[in-house]
Order: C-alpha cells, then structure tokens, then sequence
C-alpha cells in the first residue's frame, strides 16, 4: 500500500489506475504492533491500521480485500485473482508490484492443527488470539521460538498473567546476537519468571478433543492452556518464482536497488524480497516494517515516474521484553565468520546516565570488529530503558565504515540526564580500538 | 586529570614524574553535574567526583591543590606557582600540559558583588549555592542567562520550590538553536511556571546590606532572594597568551589534531582550547565536559608515547529542562550563513514510538541542509523522553557529510516501543529530500 500511495502521489487517476489486491480483510496496518494488541498496551485493532481500506478507494486506488492473487502471467501481463466465495479471474497489468510479504513457519508435527494454537502474524491472527484469550481464560502459555516475536508475546502473556513457559531448538534466545549477549536475554527473560528452556526442540502437541493441552518437547509434555508460534517467517516468493521471476539463495524475490525484479515492468517489496546487506555485501532476506515500508514507498516513487532507491540495510534490530532493551546491528561474530571477517570482540559495561544520575541503568554493550582493520562490523547492545536507541548511532558508523578508533573521537551528545561524560558508544569504541592495539604484532 | 592518568597508564613514576596543580580543593569532578546536585538528584557533592585526589596520589600523581599557577617561562621551562597561604615557587617542566578550563562571563553591572548572587561553574560553587539555599531558604529566584546551564538552574530552583524568572538579553532562550526551536524551548519553559524574560537586558542588582535583593532589567526590577548566574564561559587562555602561546580568534589556545599548542612541548585540553569545527571547518572554542575528556586522554597518551588524536567536534549538545528534551548538532541556520553555506531547512512533528504505543511522546526535528546539495548541515531536536538522543545518529551522520537523500535510507532500529515505522530522524530526512527536490530548477 506505500507502493500504491507513491505512485498515486504522482500520477493522478486519470493517468495510472491502480488496482490492489489483498488476501485478508485488513491492509495497512502495523503487524509489528500486535503484540502490544494482545499485551493490552493497545486498545483497539483499529489503532494499529494506519489508513483504512476508505481511505486507499478516496485516494482513488482500487482496494479489493479478500482477493488473493494466485498467479502472475508475464506473457499476458496479468494475474489470476480467486476472490473469497467468487470465480477467480485475471486483471492485466502494465506495471506490478509484488508485496506478498512473508510466510510464518509452522511445525510439521503431530497435533499442529489444534485450536489453541496461534501464529500472530496478520492482524487477524491478532484478533483471533484476542477472541482466544478473552473466551477460555487460558492460565498456560507456551510459546515456541525465542526470537523477537516469541520473546515479545511472551512478555504479553506475562503481563496478561499467564504462567510462560517459552522454548527453543537452539541453545540460546535470539540467534541473530552472539551467545555471551543473549546469555543477557535469557537471564532477563527467567528473572520475568518466563520458564525457558533452550536446545528444547518441539516435538508435538497434545490434544483433547480439538484442543491443545500441552507441548511435547525433548524435556517431557509441557502444559499449555494456549500455544503461540513465534518460528520467524519466510520470504513469500512462491508466485513469483511460479511465474518465472528470479528468486535468490535467501529465498528472498531478487530486486536491484530500484526495486526491479529480474522481469520488465515487476517490481518487489517488503518481507518477500532479498536485499543487500551492506557488511557482508550479501543479498539477505530480513523480515522488518521499517524496510518494507521504505521498499514500497521507493517502488511507488519509482512507478510514479521519479527515482528512490533502497541501497541496502547493515542489519538493525532493536526489541524491548519488560523493562530490558535488545539492540543488534551489522553481523554478528558468526555471521562475520561467514561471511570471510576475522574478528575480535570487545564487551563493555556501562551506564545509560551519568552514573550518579538518578535512573542510571546498566548497559552491556558489544563491538564487533575486523582483527586488521579495526573496522566496525557489528554491535549489540542489552540494557534497560535508554539503552537500545543508541544503536542508531553503531548504525550509522557501521554504514559508513567507521573503525573503532576513528569512532572514540565522533561528537555523541552528553549531559548528565543522558549519558556519562563518555557515552556507552564511545566506551565501547574506545576500548575495541585499545583491544586493537594489543591484537597488532 | 585525564592528561595525567592517561600518561601514568603508559609511562611509570620512575619513567616520568607527573605534578599537577589545581587552584582549587577539588579535581576530577562533573562540572555538568551541578545543577542537579543543586535540585537534589544528586545528593552528595562527593557523588560528582570521579577520582579523589587520594586515589591520584595512589596513581604516583603528585596532585597539588589549592595551588594557582599563575605564570608560565618556556624560556626557563617552569611554572610559576602561588599556593594558597604560602610562597611563590617555580616548578620546571619538560612536558607542559594546560588544562586551565574556562572563565565564567560575570556581568559589570551595580551591586554584582553582592551576596546572594551565585556561579555554577565549580564545585565550589556548587557548594556553596547549596548552603545559600540551605542557610537563607529564598523564595525568589533570578536566573541571568538562557543558555544550557541557565535553564538547567532554571529548572533546578523549580524543583526546590523556587518562583523563577529566568531573564535574557537576547530575544530567545538556547542561542544555540534557530528561533523557531528555540521558541518551543521557551513555551516549554513557561509551562513548567518559569517568569522568562526575554530581550530583557540585566541593569544592575538592588541591595539591602551585602545581600541582594532584586535584579534590575529594562523591564524593572524583579524581586530576588538569591541570583545565579549563567552567561556563558570564554576559554581560560590568559596564562598561556601571556607565556606567548598562540590563542585563536575564538580566544581558545590553538591546538592540532594531537592536542600541541604552537610551543614546543607545551600541550593543552579542555574548554581552555579551540578546535576544528568539522561542518564550519573553522576554529571554534565549545565548553563541553565530553569534549574536555577526550582531549585530555589524547593528550596523555601522546605525551606517554602513544599515538591519539581529537579529530573536531560537529557541535553536538543535548539538555534536559523538566520532561522536556533539547538536542542539536552541526550548524543552525545563523551559523551556517556565517559560515557561508547557502540553506534550506524543514521542521517535522513525529512521536518518540508508534503512535499506537503507550508512552508516545511529541518530537519536532528540525534538519538544515545546504540548498544545491542537500548535504547536511545541522539538526536540532525538541520533544520529550526519548527525543534527545537521536540526535546521535544525527551527528554521525553530519560527520560524513551525508545528503538527506542518503539519510533516507539509514538502517535505523525500529520497533514500535521505541519508534514509529519510520524513525523521526528518517521522516526528517525524507521532509527535507522532498523539500530539496522542490527548490532545483
């Protein structure tokens, strides 16, 4: 729908018609908001719709809900539209833009299509679980997969009073930290009184009657009055790559920086494409509001007859569980390793205030960097309120390829209310370009 | 003190004898600390003190307080020095450091001797004002100056239970901000019951004994039970003019990149300096404890052989008056006509997080930029918890001379706890693209 507001920004009805077509009975909404749905934080479903199906048809684009779009011909420059409860159809089209977003995983596993169990991806999943929560009072949540989402749904089924019990294949939550960091996360996460159990994986769920009552894992049944799936997502490339469009290694549908996909008048946006990352130099498939929107909005412009461009993402992320702050940016070390760095690592301790700031709080800030260069490579951040934002600023060094020592002398803000005389950042900087020195023969 | 610690940390007492004078009973401490040691937060002046003499001592620093140096011979390479109660003595050198800080402005006006009237710059000063406070319990309270260190005692009055008024020669409060920022500052300010007087030149002070009693302007006389002052400091340069070291136009000791002066030898650090301003590329002298630190450590590590620099500062500060948040970097509107930049500027309204997120708080980012190129010139932000530090990502981005164009791609964290879809930075950044595209032919 950016795509589609962007264009009509600069063509006008008269000369570009625009047709879009949506599965579900929502568009335009913040799906990374539904958590704090079901938190309570937010009060209304409606809240989290930026502009309303009304809204799109005023601006004169031709919104059709419950319409999914099953195939794309190029050589007739149409797709193949089923509407819910109507005869499919085809609608051509000069230009197209794919927005098909992302597909959740779901566990191929005996019992997985029990009521009770509950993917939270779409608005509708939202309210779904909503309907859920307030019909059957449930008291046992297990949540299966500990990375964003899952540590933010397990947070709202703390606040909303649930026993929690989240578990994970991996040995750690959050894979896309290093482990020392989300040994940070996980000793959070029990101290919220989330019972997590980690190299846990899932084997099955019980059932009574069409219900679930328990997950089956390697450490025995866990009791589960609800269950929520937090197993990341897919790129949702599937009609594209049917209709012969180039997908990537990533999975992800490949675009050039405008957002072109390998055939003529196709663009691509959001959870189903690949883009650059800007460290490894690697197309990745990242699954995030903020580039998907900043995708759309630069295929709309592009499609409107001007010229944006996405030039490609170093990898941020930031998620809040409780009162702690998660923070990463760029690669992680394993990641670095994969993709041919040799590296160090620095971890400092510091305050998000001035130490005799009242409302000091700690801060564990990680730095990623190459063995030679001293380059920035990555950076992580734990901490409590205050603490997650700073990793704007490791972003931006990171996008401009900053070393550690050049970033001990960048103008960061300082007042005591804010940070300490040197700001965690700087620290960080500081004391990876010192580990530097010691590397170097 | 950083100099010294930093140059012990490399070069040990039998390598290098380090003696160091303070004028004062007090080193190491926050400066910037004051005015919320004066409100309460801080509840102990020793809270402020980083590192006690004792613990210098420790480090084979032969710290000398109450101990003014009050000439400098780099023909004889000594130091003349007077200590309080005692003799006049020389004390040679090999290696001179000057870290003689700044000088307070302190009006030339009737009665500005009087009791009552208080400085904040040292801890002393602190200190004192404490017991003023402590001793006369005033009601009134006139604050002189509108800059950061005024509204920070501005606020610190108000919430002792103080009436303020706050008064000012120029026409706004935050010089350091455009007017139209600035203006928000001053709502603010009004807001929280402080009496700001602007275009409101100080006459003079009414007396009763040697104690003051109110503060003459051009609008009358505003009753006052004590007075603070806070006009600003220019670099304390004076003992190093007269040895002949060279002193800028800024009135701040020259110094390169490593922290020398124009004297062989002869290093200096702190608000006594200037240095590079990397948008203007002009000398400038900025009074900032962050900026003190870091030039104190490089200079320390040079003179301990190492190899540390203070590439230049963008003009990144931040402050806190009550819930409200003030940031600014790079150059304002005034400053970059000075310096020659021809400019445009947008001013965007955001919030802090989602819009749909409890805690949603108002952001106003202003963005400078100059007008052919849409290079980034400056930014200055005013909102509430959560709004300030942005400016960080801000000031790395004016360190690589980044477009507003580029900036609009910035991979910046985004989760709806801590932003909306599109940070306030990045809509700014957009605002002003937009805006660029507008003005070409």
């Amino acid at each position: 729908m950016s795509a589609a507001s962007q264009a009509r920004r600069r063509r006008k009805p008269d000369d570009l018609r625009i047709v879009a077509f949506e599965k579900g009975q929502h568009v335009s909404y913040s799906a990374c908001g539904i958590p704090y749905l079901v938190a309570g934080d937010v009060a209304d479903p409606d809240d989290l719709v930026a502009r309303t199906p009304a809204q799109f048809r005023d601006l004169g684009i031709d919104l059709r809900l419950g319409s999914e779009v099953v195939g794309i011909s190029l050589d007739d420059r149409s797709v193949t539209v089923r509407p819910t409860g109507g005869d499919p159809y085809t609608e051509p089209f000069d230009q197209l833009v794919i927005a098909t977003g992302g597909v959740p995983a779901r566990p191929d596993v005996p019992g997985a299509g029990a009521a009770g169990i509950h993917g939270v991806q779409t608005l509708e999943d939202g309210i779904r679980l909503l309907s859920f929560l307030e019909d059957h009072q449930p008291r046992r949540a297990v949540v299966v997969g500990a990375g964003y989402i899952g540590l933010e749904m397990a947070e709202a089924m703390i606040r909303r009073g649930l026993q929690v019990a989240l578990i994970d294949a991996a040995d750690q939550p959050m894979r896309t930290l290093d482990p020392d960091m989300a040994t940070l996360v996980a000793d959070a996460l029990r101290g919220l009184g989330v019972d997590l159990r980690l190299s846990c994986p899932l084997e099955g769920f019980d059932t009574a009657g069409d219900r679930v009552t328990g997950v089956r894992t390697a450490e025995g049944v866990l009791p589960a009055d609800i269950v929520i799936l937090g197993l990341g997502t897919r790129p949702n490339s599937g009609l594209a790559a049917d209709a012969g469009i180039a997908v990537g290694a990533s999975g992800g549908i490949t675009v050039d920086r405008r957002l072109r996909t390998s055939a003529e008048g196709v663009w691509a946006a959001g959870d189903c494409v690949e883009v650059l990352h800007l460290v490894s130099q690697r197309p990745t498939a990242i699954a995030l509001g903020t580039h998907a929107n900043k995708q759309g909005r630069a295929a709309g412009i592009n499609i409107g007859g001007g010229y944006a461009t996405f030039p490609g993402v170093v990898g941020t992320a930031v998620s809040k569980i409780c009162a702690y702050e998660v923070a990463r940016t760029g690669l992680s070390t394993a990641e670095a390793a994969a993709a041919g760095f040799a590296t160090f690592s620095t971890v400092t301790e510091s305050t998000t205030r001035a130490g005799y700031f009242p409302g000091a709080l700690p801060i564990t800030t990680k730095i990623i960097a190459e063995r030679t260069t001293g380059r920035l490579l990555g950076a992580q951040i734990v901490g409590q309120e205050g603490a997650a934002k700073r990793i704007d600023a490791l972003a931006v060094a990171l996008w401009h390829g900053m070393t550690v020592e050049e970033m001990t002398g960048l103008d960061l803000s300082y007042a005591p209310p804010f940070a300490p005389v040197w700001d965690p950042v700087l620290i960080a900087a500081r004391k990876a370009a010192e580990q530097l020195a010691t590397l170097k023969p």
